[in-house]
């Protein structure tokens, strides 16, 4: 009999393996290691949790571990896998009471997704000083800024698996009044919308000369004017270096023009994906320092896969890897690989980084290459163009100003990336963007898209049509 | 010196050629005979003006005759093209006072829209039945809903250029309390929302089974629901034979279950391409009864190219001829055949069909090759799934379902077309069917686009990506 196919992880990537293996090959035993006690929850919605838009934390969840359990799945949680020995096929995991075991594997998936970087800011172990990955940070955060009477573990709805004693901790403390979120990215971006929403004043700090760096410079002037117009405090082009504390709580922000006095922080400063585990594995990285993969998700190590926001994916422009922690890419290339394990090769896809954000009123989209350097690394001689058109006829009430990029190749004339930003159904926008680069479209062909056209939705020319007509009059 | 660039027909495909023309080629002449008073304005709002979301008339003007002529056009209006003699490349013009005067041409463009059609239904001449072409018929229905102290020509705001006779006899009539929309397409579906929201009851009429028949039966079937939702009353499967009337008004709509008084009615069922200047001239015909044209908007006979309302275009799935009269086939077109006619050959590009519609509350949306016997002729061997998805992360508020149809080729698996509908954020998403047509992108490819997510915009599978896995599945 086939030794299991053995998963290292239980979100996106690894349940989505582990459920479609036991769709296609309900026979073949699959057991799902996951080191915490929280299994296939929503990360993406979190800032909106801490909102208050979503009640519950336990609204997170994809699938319950009971819901897990009926798909055949052997899931274990608390048990994290501390080695994985290739050429005996086994992985050594350490239960929950301390004890490792060998389990061994015929197909093995690491799906160990990636942790919040807080090097090299001093001071990030202080009390008040968060990061946003994970559900128990969530809940953490939700009970501090509750205050003490309405905060309880039981508010936040996290069950059996939230870590009650942090919660119960921070439940217990004054609400804080200004927050300092380091790093103008995703999650300094979505939120400052829920501090704001909790009436905290609040402070953004972000290294370089522009919020959301990914996303461009059009959109990030939009996103800038509108966070200022929604009362947030902007620190643009300015370093944070340590966080100041007094017993053992956070009290202020060190930076060049001065300290802040803050009573919390969230430092959003990126990701780093959780590799730790494959040192002297010959497991191969990529440069991102995520695990290099072929298109089926197969590392370089025979039976070995890997998935998620631990690995690197083919661009589909560049043709080269790309690591894009996402979450649709973490399902897709998850469920790919359960097909592949389960005897039907199936590729994981190709990445795009097609992104989309909200931040407060406005829809932010992007994809493909944008960034001239990452295109002229790629080969290309990048040329953009930035309009602004808008998002219905102009006579039809609710017709917002929207502003696209599009970047292409002077000499092949072809697509490489477009971003996208407005208040009118903008980020949906980007997927005619995506989907032209997966068809590896030129701009004359994108300008000879037929879209969609009606006065409510839609002016005669898209403003991605617009775009393109403009960059096509430059190529 | 060359003869005048002379365009036929002052809307959208005439005035987009004609501008594209001088703004290429300065020096050439370019003139554009309109036989009404009407230019350059956007058919597809005249629902909106009815409805009152739009308020004047003049709004609905993309440009101005002052504006047209300041780029160098000259416009002549209310002169109408009556004869083109290809061999002599001359047209016979008849102008407001009843001269008929001739015309040289170097290139002529074709671009006489086309008219709605009212036969086989008798009494259609009858005060109180219109059809909805024109913004003198939108004129006038808003003029006879308001009550006669609010209806005057300055009200609905036309200006110099409306039928004032008309718009003031309508608006000294007693407004209609019951009104009957013969048609369930785009005109009557959007005039149905036009007519409630000024309270009138409102009864839909359609031949076949189920309303927008170019949507396919679960588009259909959720806005026959949303219909009467909203009070419509619907008589599916039953035709209109005769409009009765009393003293030359209409009183009456007689139909196989029996006559219903209405006092005013609205004919929607179908527009027919204005070909008749052509006869005799060689000038093809293609199947559609519209006017055959090549990838560069060509006619068969040499200098005569057509574009608009009343030209075929090249369908994007079959590669056939196809007639889709619609705005942004206009105007495309038009801007092509300028750059063409100006000495840069620019192809019209293909159409897929592209619609989107506002139902009261509802957003739908189609692309290319749907009906399965519509498929079979063009040598496919057509399948097809249906999906219902969440419009967003289920968790955020604000999700809607979204009803998914993708139809594909079982043989090659190409994607052949597909529909939308759902009432948050749903229209636009065709976009991204739409594009995979242009991209010729197979069901296996669509399920791995890499699509926007975030909670507030799309679920981590976009209904578009969960209709492809689904549809995959059965190939």
């Amino acid at each position: 009999m086939t030794d299991p196919f053995v998963v290292v992880g239980g979100d996106a990537a690894g349940l989505s393996a582990a459920s479609k293996l036991k769709r296609d090959d309900p026979d073949r035993e699959v057991i799902v290691f996951e080191k915490g006690r929280w299994v296939s929850y929503a990360h993406c919605g979190t800032p909106y949790f801490v909102k208050g838009d979503i009640e519950h934390l336990s609204d997170l969840l994809a699938l319950s571990p009971e819901e897990i359990e009926e798909r055949g799945i052997d899931l274990r949680r608390e048990h994290e896998v501390v080695a994985v020995s290739p050429d005996e096929r086994t992985v050594t995991v350490r239960t929950a009471d301390g004890d490792a075991v060998e389990q061994a594997y015929g197909d093995l998936l690491v799906a160990t997704g990636a942790h919040a970087a807080t090097s090299p800011i001093e001071g990030a172990a202080l009390d008040g000083v968060f990061t946003l990955h994970g559900l128990d940070s969530a809940a953490a955060i939700r009970a501090f800024l509750d205050a003490p009477d309405a905060a309880s573990v039981e508010a936040v709805g996290g069950g059996e698996y939230v870590d009650r004693e942090t919660v119960a901790r921070y439940g217990a403390m004054d609400p804080p009044e200004t927050v300092a979120l380091v790093g103008g990215g995703y999650v300094g971006i979505e939120m400052a919308e829920a501090f704001a929403a909790h009436d905290l004043d609040v402070h953004l700090f972000q290294r370089s000369a522009h919020v959301l760096q990914p996303f461009g410079e059009a959109v990030a002037e939009r996103v800038e004017e509108h966070l200022r117009e929604q009362g947030v405090t902007l620190h643009l082009d300015t370093e944070v270096d340590r966080l100041a504390g007094d017993d053992g709580r956070v009290t202020g922000v060190s930076f060049g023009d001065g300290p802040l006095d803050v009573d919390m922080v969230l430092v959003g400063i990126g990701i780093r994906p959780n590799t730790d585990l494959l040192a002297g594995t010959g497991v191969e990285l990529g440069d991102s320092g995520a695990i290099a993969t072929d298109e089926y998700g197969r590392t370089n190590v025979e039976g070995v896969y890997a998935a998620g926001d631990v690995a690197e994916d083919r661009h589909v422009v560049t043709g080269g890897p790309a690591w894009v922690p996402l979450g649709l890419t973490a399902n897709r290339a998850g469920r790919a690989i359960g097909g592949t394990v389960a005897g039907d090769p199936t590729p994981v896809g190709d990445v795009a980084g097609t992104a989309v954000l909200k931040a407060f009123d406005l829809e932010c989209g992007r994809t493909g290459v944008v960034d001239h350097e990452e295109a002229r690394e790629a080969g290309f001689d990048p040329v953009s163009e930035t309009i602004t058109a808008g998002s219905r006829s102009g006579y039809y009430p609710g017709a917002a100003e929207t502003t696209v990029t599009l970047t292409a190749d002077r000499d092949s004339g072809k697509l490489l990336g477009g971003t996208i930003v407005g208040s009118d159904r903008a980020a949906i926008r980007i997927d005619t963007v995506a989907t032209a680069l997966a068809g590896e479209l030129t701009v004359s062909e994108v300008e000879r898209l037929d879209l969609a056209y009606a006065p409510p939705f839609s002016p005669v020319w898209d403003p991605v049509l617009t775009a393109a007509k403009v960059l096509g009059g430059k190529l």
